[in-house]
């Protein structure tokens, strides 16, 4: 085994050995680039500080780290200032482009994140009923207003967000979500190694463009938990539509929201949950 | 849409209506229950404190509690001391079953967890090396010394993980971890919503059973990303075998920790990274 060959933007390429009954076959393979990224929030009167690490895969960072800080109910999309990679001094070539700073025009309220208890999650209560209350107490974005979801087009989602998935395509490895209007149209698509960037990714996207990702359907790839339902409500779009199953928790949490959750989402057949 | 009919365990029921292109049918469905787990953390001369949310599906919470607490290097198998539900008079008997305290022997260090930044991530670099290292430095358990994997053992594994899924096969909607010995006997397999807490789940089954979870494999129902890598070394197991693809930072890590790396297995091919 050698050590990895050099970096590709959002995918690398290793050495591997592919073995079957009969035989061991050494050969390349292209996979998913995962590295850290730290967020740092600044607002007005407050120096910019660490508010989150996550592994992600490299590109669109900036979507990434404004998306997460919407989500997290921390920006709004009339107080995202500016998004940039951090100028520290102290910092070496790689982790400049591994820290992003989120510019916030109006006071920022960091709460529990700063107790050890957010990344990864914004769960602050001990029960899920707290958990449910915690996640429309961060709601910042518009709300969806438009048309209900036709099965027709949820069943399709899937496939027009997998002929998007460009890293998909050469790693097997990512994730992917996107934004798509009420007749099936895509918005926007993002993939990452992690289920949630993605979704941290598509809405930045549409932050960043000065837009809101208040669209009709957000579209993921895998399962839909409590997080993803999470974002999909901060987000204000009509409908989270998956591929795989929804969490018990996430279904109460789309019910008490009113966000339309469907799972098992294929062309044959999609299973409405909320 | 009703609300969620009853708890049962690892599993709720929900009304749902599945659409096809012919017909909307309404009928009875399962999905993985998730609620959140607080995690203590309490040491000689220390009073319990919180050390981390997680989403999570009940059961094994002990065992969720104590494995993660070792990956993170917080307690070794020695210092494990006791695992309880907490018992404050201030929390509700819905909230009392989410909050579990793990008790240590000797002093920790919760580090960086009290900055708002391990809770899903252990990442405190930020960059790739960084984090290898911070990752390198945590091992606590003790190190698989046992024969090189055979490729015609790792084909089998998921479908020997498949078999001892209950939960998956209900709701279709949860991964599973489980632990090998070199000739593929199981030694013990959990289920979660969350990939991680499986892992973590099957690390605390053989830390409360007094037993170290240094086996051969470490198998896992999805991807390899690089926190999955990370507790398989902290675990000390000789092999990950993934059905899903590596990330590039954690094949970099595996190769440098010596642990084996299979990804995309199954029964008739599986690739080694590491």
């Amino acid at each position: 085994m050698t050590e990895l060959a050099r970096r590709t933007g959002p995918t690398s390429r290793v050495r591997v050995v592919e073995s079957s009954s009969d035989r061991d076959r050494p050969r390349e393979d292209q996979v998913a680039a995962e590295e850290p990224l730290e967020i740092r929030v600044a607002a007005p009167g407050v120096q910019a500080r660490r508010a989150w690490v996550t592994m992600r895969t490299p590109g669109h960072d900036f979507d990434l780290a404004a998306g997460w800080a919407f989500h997290e109910g921390i920006v709004g999309s009339a107080s995202l200032l500016e998004v940039a990679y951090c100028t520290d001094e102290d910092l070496t070539a790689e982790q400049e482009f591994n820290v992003v700073t989120v510019r916030a025009s109006a006071p920022v309220d960091l709460g529990h994140r700063h107790e050890g208890l957010s990344a990864g999650s914004s769960a602050c209560g001990v029960c899920g009923k707290d958990s449910i209350e915690a996640a429309l107490a961060i709601v910042r974005g518009a709300r969806w207003t438009g048309p209900e979801p036709h099965s027709a087009v949820v069943r399709r989602l899937p496939e027009l967000l997998r002929e998007q998935q460009s890293v998909f395509a050469r790693t097997g490895g990512v994730h992917a979500a996107g934004l798509f209007t009420a007749d099936g149209d895509p918005h926007v698509v993002r993939e990452d190694v992690g289920r949630h960037n993605a979704v941290d990714k598509v809405s930045g996207a549409r932050l960043q463009a000065g837009e809101s990702p208040a669209d009709a359907f957000l579209v993921v790839s895998g399962r839909a938990g409590f997080e993803l339902v999470q974002k999909a409500v901060a987000a204000g779009v009509g409908s989270l539509v998956a591929v795989g199953a929804p969490s018990s928790l996430a279904v109460h949490l789309a019910r008490q929201a009113g966000l339309g959750l469907f799972g098992f989402t294929r062309a044959e057949r999609t299973v409405r949950y909320s």
